[in-house]
């Protein structure tokens, strides 16, 4: 209780409003210590460029990774005439059979994998993916290990479920991404219950290769550990496309959403594939958790699927605005970055400029006119020589980004 | 591990089809032990209802808690401008600011109590509410009391997140609701940490007058222990208005949806008022478990407020409905329920029929052609000798039921 009430910088007390009672009362109880997760620094940053708009500036958003884009058509099209039909009610805890079944044959034809859709479960985003799979596959006190740098989420939602998060720092050596060897050294240090991984990934935009997934797999299978796979960015891929941690395992827990490549962020709205015996489990805590998925946003995610020429498009303009900062950021003295082979991030080495990436986002937003957001987001040991920058915007949004850094750089050390 | 490998009935193993290795493979990781909660007792009614269906048969369905009417036409119209309008993205963690104020309102007017826009938190249903509450207040092994009978899930997202759950059985003498005596007896016995009360009840239709409430909180205020107020029937009452626990405290937090009231369950939405130091908490939380609730929703939920004279005529169709039941319930033979002061549930004690109420209800539905829920969802100790009749359907619906159980009760005990 002491740790709490000082942690929180207060200390719970009485109104004094009360009688006097023979013996003091007790503190007003505190938020626990498992809701202390980090916050995120880009929230930061996103409200200074708030109050610059505001005051009438001006600044090319390159912090949210969000696609600028619609829903596909088709989507609209089957949620107005949803909203038209009738109720918008409770579905089944696992999803809209019809969304589930267009979900495998989603995998038959974009993977050529078979996946009976009795293992698909629709979730509320990815968000609600994680949760759910987490509480069905690891105790409080199991241990699962992140690439850092990662998505900052899977930390602060596993640790708040009261599973040990394991990070393991990825390099240029693995391409950013983790390796079968360094999954069973951090095993035989001490024990393992799981492994997460992602690809494309965010914040790296790097594309494990089918090899390094298959490496990966086999040693979770030899070690008896499961392997969550993120797969949320594929499609958005710009050399060779993604792969399915589903070809090499079976027993692969995959994540994935209609939110990037399919422009449905605000939806909520995304799925699982699950082995087997994880669907009941998921199932019954689905039914407690969510009681069910939005209605409007799956009748909206089953008939996405047929607007993919639509967002093909979308994931064209991707493509330009990549090969744009792919070509003009060493331009620019940026190009010290990882290698951009999906999703739409670059995340750029300022080593050389500075040590405090956060006051440098800062300094960007104010001088430059231009929103990202600060490494420490993803990589607490060494974010601090890191940013990312979120390319989902217009072409035209990213020529001006480059045009304005580029301006300002060669003052920025100033 | 050998627990969960015999609780799950499976032994994990290799599949054979690997090389032969020095050392055997450990088996396949198995499904938590957390994520084995209750399934609930109404999907096998509400399956076998289906399949009756499905052969050409009729069921009267009083098994779902869930609003036949829609939404009101304000929130269905804002829905489609939004989809017209633009981009369904990502909203604030806490949730649209103007539907936040809308909320804060909303207690004004209800209640004549403020509350700033700064302690509401929008949230994915109630569902998504319970989630980031019981996060933000309780370390895992802290105790949180709860009412029996009561909503099931409540016991199962406690104990999915590490939460000891303490069921105090309520009964006649407390309109069976938790008293301020019961909570402080079950606190002197083994500490606890917070209590969780329902007004109006599910299944239970009780509703909580103000001085019970009051007590409630005083109790928890003075032994220094969280008080979660569910209060997602307000609204729908049918002899006095429900008070809400913010009246008496501060220091209460309150659940709630637009599910049942605004007739919404489909679109996910309800929403968190907190004291001041659980906002920060909740929004870290919210921020990492679902980024933000989904767009429509809120767009829709906060154009609902305008449509409370169309669900003030839907209310009014529950009451006739409760009313008919109160009516009708003694005359054949199904006068001891609980008292139905609001939600739209009636809890009837059939233990001068029956001492297995799942058997029950499976043979209401085949021979009687009514479908409801098993009193083993709501109360494991007493739900045997119970069920839950839902009367959210049309007049016509729940006199058809009164009709058919007329006829089907003489030859139940058979």
């Amino acid at each position: 209780m002491i740790a709490a009430v000082m942690r929180h910088g207060k200390v719970g007390g009485v109104t004094g409003k009360r009688d006097n009672l023979a013996r003091p009362n007790p503190p007003s109880p505190n938020p626990s210590q498992r809701s202390d997760v980090s916050p995120f620094i880009v929230m930061d940053v996103m409200s200074a460029a708030a109050r610059i708009e505001q005051a009438g500036g001006d600044v090319v958003h390159m912090e949210v990774g969000q696609p600028a884009a619609s829903a596909p058509r088709t989507a609209l099209a089957a949620a107005e005439a949803a909203l038209h039909a009738g109720r918008v009610g409770y579905t089944e805890a696992l999803g809209i059979p019809s969304l589930r079944r267009r979900i495998a044959r989603h995998y038959g034809e974009t993977y050529g994998v078979s996946v009976p859709e009795e293992r698909i479960c629709v979730t509320t985003g990815s968000s609600g993916a994680f949760l759910l799979a987490f509480l069905a596959m690891f105790e409080a006190g199991d241990r699962v290990a992140i690439a850092t740098p990662g998505y900052p989420a899977y930390y602060n939602i596993l640790q708040a479920l009261g599973i040990e998060v394991v990070e393991i720092e990825t390099s240029a050596a693995t391409r950013w991404t983790l390796s079968g060897e360094m999954v069973a050294a951090a095993h035989a240090e001490k024990p393992l219950n799981g492994v997460l991984a992602m690809s494309p990934g965010n914040p790296t935009g790097v594309v494990m290769a089918p090899e390094a997934i298959a490496a990966l797999a086999a040693t979770c299978e030899r070690l008896g550990l499961w392997l969550i796979s993120d797969e949320i960015y594929h499609g958005l891929t710009y050399d060779h496309p993604a792969e399915t941690a589903l070809r090499f395992s079976d027993d692969a827990v995959i994540v994935n959403s209609f939110s990037k490549y399919f422009c449905m962020t605000g939806w909520r709205v995304g799925w699982l594939v699950l082995p087997e015996r994880l669907v009941r489990p998921v199932e019954r805590l689905t039914q407690n958790f969510n009681i069910s998925v939005p209605y409007l946003s799956q009748v909206a995610a089953e008939a996405a699927f047929e607007g993919r020429a639509e967002m093909e498009g979308v994931r064209a303009g991707y493509q330009r605005n990549r090969d744009l900062l792919v070509r003009e950021l060493p331009r620019i003295g940026l190009g010290n970055h990882l290698p951009i082979d999906g999703a739409f991030y670059a995340f750029i080495d300022i080593g050389h400029l500075t040590n405090d990436s956060a006051r440098f986002c800062r300094r960007m937003l104010e001088e430059a006119g231009v929103a990202a957001t600060p490494g420490l987001d993803f990589d607490r040991a060494r974010g601090h020589r890191y940013f990312r920058l979120s390319f989902a915007g217009s072409e035209a949004e990213i020529a001006e980004a480059v045009h304005r850094l580029g301006q300002w750089l060669p003052r920025a050390g100033q």
